[in-house]
């Protein structure tokens, strides 16, 4: 069985604060857990050159969770070994008044991977059925019109060639505490901490909530949500790598094939 | 009933030569259809300026029809009186190398229009129906994934507050030959002339059929389809700026409202 099957989201998913602590594949050993981490980032980056050199298929990384769960780590820590040249990593923050002015697909179809290429959503589309949900933006009936949206839109760019993953990053509420209380002591990372943050954080359980529902419902086989237990950065990193891997194995990319007109040819 | 209502587009329309001659809008006096016409554009000039000032619809106007069928010529006649400032004409080409790396939807997607335009699609996302599929370059199950994925795609725009119409300007082989041997004649049109319009004018029937394939699949009541007599070319503009009209009015659009703060207020 592949590993990642063990966070696969779907229709009963519930976000508990217990989940967040399981590390499943850890070594028990975090010196070893973070060079299996190192191990599956190079495979990866060999992955993604045979990606690149096809140009057939493109593949779209969505990363979700509240504040401080990680996404910025997760783009440091696994996609930095990777050829910048076939990585995109796209961050979606509050919305332009010239993006409020469109569709609120608008902005993020403009995004989506071309062939060859991986894009990494840091927060993406379902930030318009959580944050809009939490603050009463938009009503019930205006979240399921999105969520239905949302599955239209995943399943055209599937069936248009694009390999979809999409992970909560999931930490407990005392997680979150502890590093909000770390940005806060630590002058050198006032830099992360916004007051907002501790507005947002009032709201815990409702997002809990909203991401449960969320990705029950638009949670598929050609667009899979993942779980990730997220308290442990290095558990956190190991599962989505894992997950990436697997992933793109299942492409079943090959390398280029060589060009025979080149044998022996010499360049004067 | 509204004038528009008899073009309307529907799950059993069939395009018949004999139909592009129709002039039902017609007053039977040439001149008199002309004036007509100027003073419904004039009537659109005015809904659109309460449409820019209002800032809440979008609207979005599809222009399809064989080569020759007059897409450029409605322009012109009917959309040139509109303040340039909130009307986008967006001319769909053969796509570039970028474009084809992407799926199809996503160069369209980026011109639809934001809060207050109307944009003017000459050519669309039906030629990823149309001559793609007379050339045999998609096969037609993949025309019915697209048929099902334009339909959710512009469910999304109308939900998220697009106003749809879509026009196929229909002439008859006939008005075709004399349209193109007009512009292999007259060499002031040389440049309207592209050798590959006589290659795809085999098609023709092909064609034909493809149009009321992708009207039956695609008409909606919020993304209409509206099959235009236009072998004459004033009542084509009639019949266009009559539907723009009345679509216009249908969303009731009001003068902008005065600001009671500026009553009295002196500049010094």
């Amino acid at each position: 069985m592949k590993a990642s099957k063990q966070f696969r989201g779907g229709k009963q998913t519930k976000i508990k604060d217990a989940d967040a602590e399981l590390k499943p594949l850890s070594s028990g050993d975090k010196a070893k857990d973070k060079m299996l981490v190192a191990e599956l980032a190079t495979q990866i980056a060999v992955q993604q050159e045979m990606l690149f050199a096809a140009g057939k298929h493109k593949v779209l990384v969505v990363l979700q969770g509240i504040d401080t769960s990680g996404k910025d780590g997760t783009v440091k820590d696994v996609f930095n070994v990777i050829n910048p040249q076939g990585v995109q990593i796209v961050n979606f923050k509050a919305p332009s008044s010239i993006e409020l002015a469109h569709d609120y697909l608008w902005r993020v179809h403009q995004q989506v991977p071309k062939s060859g290429d991986i894009v990494v959503f840091n927060r993406s589309h379902y930030e318009d059925v959580l944050i809009t949900r939490v603050h009463d933006w938009i009503d019930d009936a205006e979240c399921e019109r999105r969520y239905a949206q949302i599955r239209d839109f995943e399943r055209m760019l599937s069936e248009t060639g694009t390999t979809i993953i999409k992970c909560l990053l999931h930490i407990s509420k005392n997680e979150q505490r502890s590093r909000l209380q770390e940005r806060i002591d630590d002058p050198a990372k006032h830099w992360k901490f916004d007051m907002q943050d501790l507005e947002e954080r009032k709201s815990w359980d409702k997002y809990q909530e909203l991401f449960g529902k969320a990705i029950n419902a638009t949670d598929a086989d050609h667009a899979p949500w993942y779980v990730i237990p997220a308290n442990s950065k290095t558990h956190r990193n190991l599962a989505i790598a894992t997950i990436l891997l697997e992933t793109l194995l299942d492409l079943k990319l090959t390398p280029p094939d060589p060009k025979p007109e080149l044998k022996g040819l010499k360049i004067e």
